[in-house]
């Protein structure tokens, strides 16, 4: 492992540059201090698609490839149309760069506000395809605009793309103390993809006997998500299913100001890229009201991802100690990222 | 009105016999004496695939089409391949007689235990469009069985499709105290549909300025669901986001033993469909233990369609009443079936 770390930082729009502040302080705090962080800025975002109208140039995408890994705020503006950002920037690096492992852990802290009654234990962590199914952009219109206009989405599947993701996801499996892995999907309805990822998820399964397995139609698993949460260890899923599963988790394990991910290539091909699971919140930008926590716990992936075990491991002891410490009075952005800090050097 | 009802009923299997039987106990009961009931069974489900390979003939359709309406308990077994029954029997009515408005309506009783803390209000009907989309069937795969696979699905939204749902759900808002509809939907990922709906979603809100919308991505509505569900009057969505949220959605109030539906061919060219949002149970059937209230739900669902709109309210206050009223001990499938007749007589 090298003793520098070049990280690409994409601040983002609303609410994104406040959060990563505070996910680079505990960064710099928490490396050894023989370790080299390179930080780089990147200006992308809504402010620079109405700047320049570019969301991601060719020279960018080059430019951040150069890197270790990706931190990024949040991007997005109700003033740019829908899609724009998504398709243009936010999927574009997911897609460039090979992101088939969305990596996104559910647990609930002891003392957080959760909205199911009787709070029980939630500690899972959801591996959320992330190159493939209707994510791919495929799909068109015709007859646009009239009444007989016809409106496609194609969901693309390969035996590669799902074949790599469950594999990830059997080994994360393995990793942890219940060793269980539930794949979700709708394979009663579709058939052709939902059929190719239950072969591939049963034919893997077999070389890991150690992990125990289970199906659920999505419809059913968001059931259990809210009477029985405590029933999931590792989920894997496709991208929009994950999507969808994703935000209902953080929903109940207190809230998307919480929420962690990890966009990764486990080849090391390209650059993995860590992002709190919230938007760009721009109604509370620039009050301090927005929770870093999010991003310090991308931050704590990235470690992770990057060989930091045990640094990883540190911020996630902060983060635990500071959410069960907290009792509802008011802290800005800065306050906690301080905290945090406070905390990994103790 | 006529006053006469052809009804088919399609019991299916597991404990859809047992649920139906309490839903046609409790139609018979409420119809006023001068309205004769002519029910006809069809034998479809599991128990007929095994026996004949069949899941629905041309000859079964033509004469399910003869009736008024259609009550069915609930198809499917685990010893069924995934898909056989619910692309070759259940989307296939939902398709073949253009059920374009799937209603589903969710609320919280009193007294009903939900999974949620503080007890929100909740009343809020979804409508989720039953005849596009992801459900299309439309996609396959190519190299199959090798590590070359591709698997495609396809959704397919067409102007008609989205606009005579809107215009439905724009209907049903209106006719409520609140006047509230949301549209659902992932338009910042899913493009080409998604504009589709929204742009239809706003041009046909313009004919209904009475009517408060929202937009809400589906990731960001299934937050709401637990965070916030009193916040929903009307919601419209596509078939799959519409198959996820109505699962949520009887979760959260209180569970899929009170969750009805309605496939509803609104133009009366075919007839409509209501059977339970819950399946076939197996592990439970024979047991008494199934729940009939949410078949006798849509039966009420299935008056309202037919114009029976006092008896359709009889029965939903003799439900309202059964449940605040239960105190936890175990009543039997007929026992609740009959406390039903008993409140609806009252
Ligand atoms: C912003 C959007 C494109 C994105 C997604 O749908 O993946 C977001 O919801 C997420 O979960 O990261
Ligand atoms: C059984 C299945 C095909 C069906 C659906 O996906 O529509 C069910 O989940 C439902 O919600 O009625």
């Amino acid at each position: 492992m090298s003793r520098s770390i070049r990280l690409a930082v994409i601040p983002g729009d609303g609410i994104g540059p406040e959060v990563v502040a505070q996910g680079l302080k505990v960064l710099g705090s928490v490396l050894p201090s023989d370790v080299k962080l390179e930080t780089r800025e990147y200006d992308l975002g809504a402010r620079r698609w109405h700047a320049t109208g570019e969301t991601l140039t060719g020279v960018e995408l080059d430019s951040l490839k150069q890197h270790d890994a990706i931190l990024l705020g949040a991007v997005g503006d109700p003033s740019v149309p829908s899609g724009v950002l998504e398709r243009g920037l936010l999927l574009k690096l997911r897609f460039a760069f090979d992101h088939y492992v969305n990596l996104r852990p559910a647990k609930l802290f002891p003392n957080t506000a959760t909205p199911l009654a009787g709070r029980p234990d939630i500690d899972f962590v959801v591996i959320r395809e992330g190159t493939e199914g209707p994510y791919v952009g495929n799909g068109g219109t015709m007859r646009t605009g009239t009444p007989h206009e016809v409106a496609t989405e194609v969901s693309v599947n390969t035996a590669l793309g799902v074949e790599r993701v469950v594999r990830d996801a059997y080994e994360r499996a393995r990793s942890r103390p219940r060793r269980k892995l539930t794949l979700v999907h709708k394979n009663n309805v579709l058939v052709h993809a939902g059929h190719l990822w239950k072969n591939i998820f049963d034919r893997v399964g077999q070389e890991y006997p150690e992990v125990t397995t289970d199906y659920l139609h999505v419809d059913a698993a968001t059931i259990f998500f809210v009477t029985d949460p405590g029933r999931f260890d590792v989920i894997v899923t496709d991208n929009l299913f994950g999507d969808i599963l994703t935000d209902l988790a953080a929903a109940v394990t207190g809230g998307i100001g919480l929420a962690a991910s990890g966009n990764i290539n486990p080849d090391g091909t390209f650059p993995s890229m860590f992002e709190p699971v919230h938007g760009s919140a721009p109604d509370i930008a620039g009050t301090g009201k927005a929770d870093p926590t999010a991003t310090v716990l991308s931050v704590a992936l990235l470690l992770r991802h990057l060989g930091f075990e045990a640094e990883a491991a540190r911020v996630e002891t902060a983060v635990a100690e500071d959410v069960t410490a907290r009792d509802g009075s008011f802290r800005t952005t800065d306050q906690i990222g301080d905290a945090l800090v406070s905390r990994v050097l103790a």
